[in-house]
């Protein structure tokens, strides 16, 4: 297990989406922009999935995944295994979430299942000679 | 193969950085924005390499890659396969590419090679009912 900063963390929260990043069990990389995540504490990351589709079908057969995000000059990559809960209090506390924060918008979505994303490793993707370093 | 649209190669130009996804030939994906980036053609991406490291070892052993960029609600996701370029004159020419970018900001960068993607496909990476959709 790997642990997030305090600066990470803020960081994670402040960014309006990362990239979720999977693969098939032959190597076939993927990756899409993910918007609706949640830290639930310092090394665990929930991402409400709505609209998941190749990148379903990769962790359902291959849990490893890279989550990347940065701003600016300054980028963390999560790496570790999830798991996929479609009942449960999480499921449930995220679909009410979904729900209010769309309908807000005006668009109303709706929750297919939650992404739960244990963290193993956390590496520096910041341009420099420190990039891909590994932090924790 | 496929071409990107005039308003795909819009956006890929104005996004400020895209994530390159790798994966090793067992399936551990990989993500890193890239930024030093531009069109060779609608179906031809150029990436410089100053500071990449796993994604480097990924693709010389499995070439498949996955290019997200996207802004707001609208983005892309280029699939194909990469080779690497490390003389020759798109090389050359790169390398004072970013030489003259990186020095002009004050902090000046090497090329170590090229990364030239052929698009295979391209799917839709915005968030809706499309999302996943295959697009060219």
């Amino acid at each position: 297990m790997a642990k997030m900063t305090e600066r990470m963390q803020e960081l994670f929260k402040k960014v309006p989406a990362a990239v979720l990043c999977t693969a098939t069990n032959d190597g076939s990389p993927n990756g899409v922009p993910v918007g609706a995540k949640r830290l639930i504490d310092a090394e665990t990351v929930l991402i409400s999935d709505q609209f998941l589709n190749k990148t379903l079908a990769n962790m359902k057969s291959n849990p490893r995944v890279a989550l990347t995000f940065w701003e600016g000059h300054e980028g963390y990559q999560l790496k570790g295994t999830v798991t996929i809960e479609t009942t449960g209090p999480r499921f449930e506390e995220t679909s009410r979430w979904i729900e209010e924060r769309s309908t807000q918008s005006g668009n109303p979505l709706k929750c297919k299942g939650v992404v739960i994303l244990k963290i193993d490793e956390i590496y520096g993707v910041a341009p420099g000679p420190g990039a891909g370093k590994k932090l924790s």
